[in-house]
């Protein structure tokens, strides 16, 4: 893949942006790749990605942002640069259940997902050897509830050690604190095994089979305070029926929590996600 | 389509239904062209439907009913049977919305849906002119907050006229009142335009555009007390995203809702559908 | 809907394409609510759909063409610009099966469908009721193997007198000849009844059946002088098993060709589609 | 999951099978946790899987099978019956890629796949770590255009040390040369990258994208002297658009391959798949 500059906008609509913005690319003779649009009519808010061959610009990143900063403000734009060849920095965080480390852990050592994987946090110690025989550090963090203060302590020292810019709760069983979600607020991707709203909480394969629903699903949203409500980044569905147990779904439902992780990630990654109040542009 | 009789069985598990059912209907003759098997090991609850040629029996319906209660008795069964060829007798009640309905009365006209459909009620006048096309009496009971009591009456009346043993909720905007709920259980079928149970009740567009979901569904459930509680036969989603207003998902959920209707119509007057407390098994 | 123009762009990719069109735009105080843009990397091809608001431009069509020649010149462009409030008009074509054009009938009818329907042609008189029912002049234009060349001649007869700049095979079942396809080429949109190029030509369920296929499909296609060949715009497929015969999957492939086609026709209807040899873009 | 008989049997249809069958189970006090019947109206033949919970049962299986034998003469069954507690040995090979041995071998590693694997065999060595660490072994058979007959030899070879009973092609790029394919019939999976019969052989990828479908798939079948003609097991599909190049539908497709092969050889290892002809039955 061609290494290109990311540069993602949100600002009020108006006449003149797509203009303004393709003038200042073009005038450094910046050659775009792949351009995203979207005017969201009902607030009135304009959405923006752009992808520019790095090797066409005679800018560096911070000289990028230098020049741009004028336009921005003009235009009082949320923005940003991205310059696709430096890596993320993603801890991945699991608890028992391996079925959506594993994927991950896959995509990534075969050049499917492009970030670095400082380490993996987990409240046990069950995946240590996956994990190591990937090369990747393991931190065993124990958790109960006596200790929880304690154990996020621990887990956000990490998380800082490591300098780590995305957080992934891959079937990570525990909530995170709200000063926690506050500091990562964006960084931390969490996929819960319902198609949300539907079955916020715990158990919620039991909770399908109770209601007898046909489809169950997997939703994967960036986390906020409000425990499985906040800004969705993806979801899919899997047909079930009555000759499904709660043990069939679980099985079922782990196909879908992996992929559509897996598809989340991949698009905050790649600098897709741009959030809009409490939903995202997925461009 | 050959005509055949369809024996629904519901009792409590053990050993020895499969081989009574299969002595009697084999003693007689039966030539068994579909038979559907679920075991409810949670509850221990045995679940049956068996398709046979009409052709191949000695037995006229009321002799097979009368043969077969020994074994019905010995067994504890709930149980029914029913000759393919007495088509069900389903009204259609609608509102001003016209997608469910048309699609209902083309697959009734193209032969797809074999069914009688002896009127068509709606609370609004628009759609006269569309079900007298198909020959079909159209009838138009208007409601307002002043006279739901009537409204229902007169629905009741028409029904109970036409001696209807079905009856088709095609987006007819109207919360049936208790006593008709009750009246009906197991005959009534409406369409909700929601993957529930998200978003119950009024707009679920507008609540699924609110919270920024990526799938919006439809259900197909048979009527309860419990608005948008009861019982579910079909569902389906489909994908949107960020680009997709209100305006938007009405559009796109109208085919989704149709063809889930459809489908959940047809296991019905199939008799595939059994019900198992507030859910279903769908053979 | 808000009047639009929808301007398309096929040309060499370059560096400021993007700046000059919007500036010529933004020039004219165009708002931009809907953008596209497609690099095709491998060809080096370029393609690019916007939307204006028709009442922010100064500008009426013919205007906005003569100002915009000038890039398109400079650029090597091909390019249209088109008024979303003159709709197109469109000529369905149908045999004897009535779901496609049902389905149709029925988005237009109530407004789903944006476009005028002068008339709609079918080889069989057996649809003229539902054709008329709507308001829409029905042709029977009889074909046997006598008298292709005659029928075709009154097709095409027909389509011109209605000034018809798009024509839909609704499940019209006879081959378009050679002359027909060249002079309307990228103007006739057909549906197949497979996956394609799965299952070319005729009685593609029996094709499936026989392979036994766990999944059908259909497929929406400009018409070109190669059966079943051209371009595709798009596609969609249903889960069948062993359970079903040849004459279920006819029944659950109708679902699949009718909502494909439906898609197909909007795309199209809204300028979405651009060619690009045999493939298409679809915004 | 509890222990059962899995019976299945294949006979031509007529009154009386299920009833006999029914008896003789109830006679030995059998009871059935899940029944599947297909009568084929087409050919006239009748299939039937049964499981019976084996602690309900004073038979061992030979016993059983002994017991059994004159009730599958008198009705020309072909039949099996196997106990879920004896797991089927299968081998697995594989190239370079590592999608679907990776999705497999956790399936197997966390339990969702109940089988034995005594080995892994790879033209390549690449993918020998991996398996290691899941403590099986590992055989690296290079095969170039000099040596195909010594190759499938020691593959030969290899599979009947270990008494393999199933060969599972995860991505083995080389076509298995007639004399296996007849000696292995209805025993070697494969997964082909396209969603057949479209695109057989090589590169279905740049197929696929040279004829610009909209949906790319995957298809699980049994392998026959015929390239990728097998009775097909399972089949699906994934959505593509133009901006995806071949190397996204490579990546994409990946998702559906591991999927689709996971849900086959699951289906096989639960002795769910009866063949007919070069089509199957999956209950």
């Amino acid at each position: 893949m061609e290494r290109v500059y990311r540069l993602t906008i949100s600002c009020p609509d108006r006449v003149g942006i797509v203009a303004k913005v393709g003038q200042f690319l073009s005038g450094h003779g910046g050659w775009i790749v792949e351009a995203n649009h979207y005017s969201d009519l009902a607030s009135g808010q304009f959405f923006m990605r752009h992808c520019i061959k790095a090797d066409s610009l005679p800018l560096g990143l911070e000289q990028f942002k230098q020049e741009f900063a004028a336009i921005a403000d003009a235009f009082d734009m949320q923005w940003d640069v991205k310059d696709s060849g430096e890596a993320k920095k993603v801890i991945l965080m699991a608890s028992r259940e391996s079925h959506c480390l594993a994927d991950l852990l896959h995509r990534w050592h075969s050049q499917e997902l492009h970030c670095d994987i400082p380490c993996v946090i987990s409240n046990h110690d069950t995946l240590r050897s996956m994990v190591e025989w990937h090369g990747i550090p393991f931190f065993h963090v124990p958790v109960d509830k006596s200790n929880k203060e304690e154990h996020f302590r621990r887990v956000s020292a990490i998380v800082d050690e490591h300098h780590a810019d995305t957080i992934v709760l891959a079937r990570y069983m525990q909530i995170l604190p709200p000063d926690l979600c506050q500091r990562y607020a964006g960084q931390v991707i969490n996929i819960h095994h319902s198609f949300l709203p539907s079955f916020v909480g715990a158990k919620p394969y039991h909770q399908a089979a109770e209601r007898g629903v046909k489809l169950i699903g997997a939703t994967c949203h960036y986390v906020t305070e409000e425990l499985d409500a906040g800004p969705i980044i993806d979801q899919d569905v899997i047909r079930v029926s009555h000759k499904d147990t709660v043990e069939d779904m679980v099985r079922l439902g782990k196909d879908v929590e992996k992929m559509v992780l897996a598809r989340g990630v991949r698009s905050h990654l790649e600098d897709r996600v741009l959030r809009h109040g409490n939903k995202t542009i997925v461009f």
